[in-house]
């Protein structure tokens, strides 16, 4: 199957899983719950069942990661990674930014990757090789672009939480905060494809799986930006989960030295 | 007029608030800007005068107090306040979280709030005596109610941004997310809206104006909340622009004391 082919079938994936998360998503409000799980939990075992039924049959030769499920994380060969719902701390308080996830990774460089916000009806695909599509029913539907950004004193910067930043991390972090033009906080995986639109410059996180990235990658650098860890290096399984995005390379290396210090 | 009443040219006022806003969500991506302003001033501008324009011809002995365009802060009889768009930095960066707020504050008190989320088509719309009402395509459409929580040990605790928290209340707002169940960022306006859908229970914010807050008191009160400075006091226009929101009334001292260290 060609990488087109292969992101077609990671697209029915994420219509199997946006039909199995959509009951959920502020469930809590119903009279009655139907089980004792949290709807969080619900949508993401469904989600993860539903997604893996159809790479299953489509692709029944390559291995599945998933949050929920588990799975193997090896580097050879392809390797589909996912995570059903992304940002399960917006999906609980009823902000429809999470997303679900789902990547292709190939000899361990994520060459497809999907964001689907199933609620807004929004999707990003990146390509290997391809410029990153954007599905949208509220604005900026086409190809995703990055935007040019020069500087750090003109760069919008957007993290999920200040929580994640802990010791060095966290002076990291308001080194960077304090030199950018504006800091915005929420927003996990949605945050990433924002970046790829052009709206956001900067984002960084210091505790991502494998599982949170890999569909990020494909989608921020076929916008025209780039996704390293905070050494500028490629991100491998093997990293320590602090992740940084950038609409423009140039902004790569100064954002590093204020995480870094370096 | 009746409050039903005003409330219906409150909504008519949102609806015209977002047709002019729709069209700037996003339109940096657009090639070509038709102004030097920049897409969340041209919103914010259009939706203001498109407010005015609704209330001034159907209300035309109410006066109007707007973000943009000014007006006089009075407690005698009744005043539209407006905050055209609530959240510019959701807005600017692409974020579907801002709202467009409408309130009309009777002898200082807000009795009719409505918050729009126009890219979304959601609207929380709350009367002074009346159940909130939620409208949305999205999740959570009907009654407004905010849930039962007796304890901050099981509170979900929401907030703009850690940046307005500065010197005391920096260590306030540490305080109170020490003590939660789980705290999350990001949402203006719209994280009071999901409070009073029971999905956060406890919403806080150092820096407030009567603009930010008036649409939000009826919506919150109006779901079984409730809504004050951080004495426990109802908000006024001399507030000094710390506001507190919790969705069951059992979380107002306990949240009180961990903000004011009383």
């Amino acid at each position: 199957m060609t990488l087109d082919q292969l992101a077609a079938v990671a697209e029915e994936a994420a219509d199997a899983a946006g039909a199995a998360i959509r009951p959920h998503f502020r469930s809590q409000l119903a009279a009655e719950l139907k089980a004792d799980m949290s709807p969080v939990t619900l949508a993401d075992r469904a989600a993860e069942a539903a997604i893996r039924a159809v790479l299953g049959a489509r692709t029944p030769a390559i291995p599945i990661l998933g949050e929920e499920e588990g799975g193997t994380l090896r580097e050879e060969g392809d390797l589909w990674v996912v995570d059903p719902i992304d940002g399960t701390r917006a999906f609980i308080t009823g902000r429809p930014l999470f997303g679900t996830l789902i990547a292709l990774v190939r000899h361990g460089v994520p060459v497809i990757g999907v964001i689907d916000q199933p609620s807004l009806g929004e999707r990003w695909v990146g390509i290997a090789g391809q410029a990153t599509r954007f599905a949208s029913p509220i604005g900026g539907a086409g190809t995703a672009r990055s935007r040019a950004c020069g500087h750090l004193a003109e760069a919008e910067l957007a993290s999920t939480s200040p929580a994640v930043y802990a010791g060095a991390d966290r002076q990291g972090l308001q080194r960077l905060s304090g030199q950018v033009r504006r800091t915005s906080w929420g927003g996990d995986c949605y945050i990433y494809g924002l970046l790829a639109l052009g709206l956001i410059d900067i984002v960084t996180d210091a505790t991502m799986q494998p599982w949170d990235w890999a569909a990020l990658v494909p989608v921020v650098e076929g916008a025209g930006g780039r996704m390293t860890d905070w050494r500028g290096e490629a991100l491998r399984f093997g990293t320590d989960g602090r992740v940084l995005a950038v609409g423009d390379a140039r902004l790569l290396a100064p954002s590093i030295a204020e995480l870094t210090d370096r």
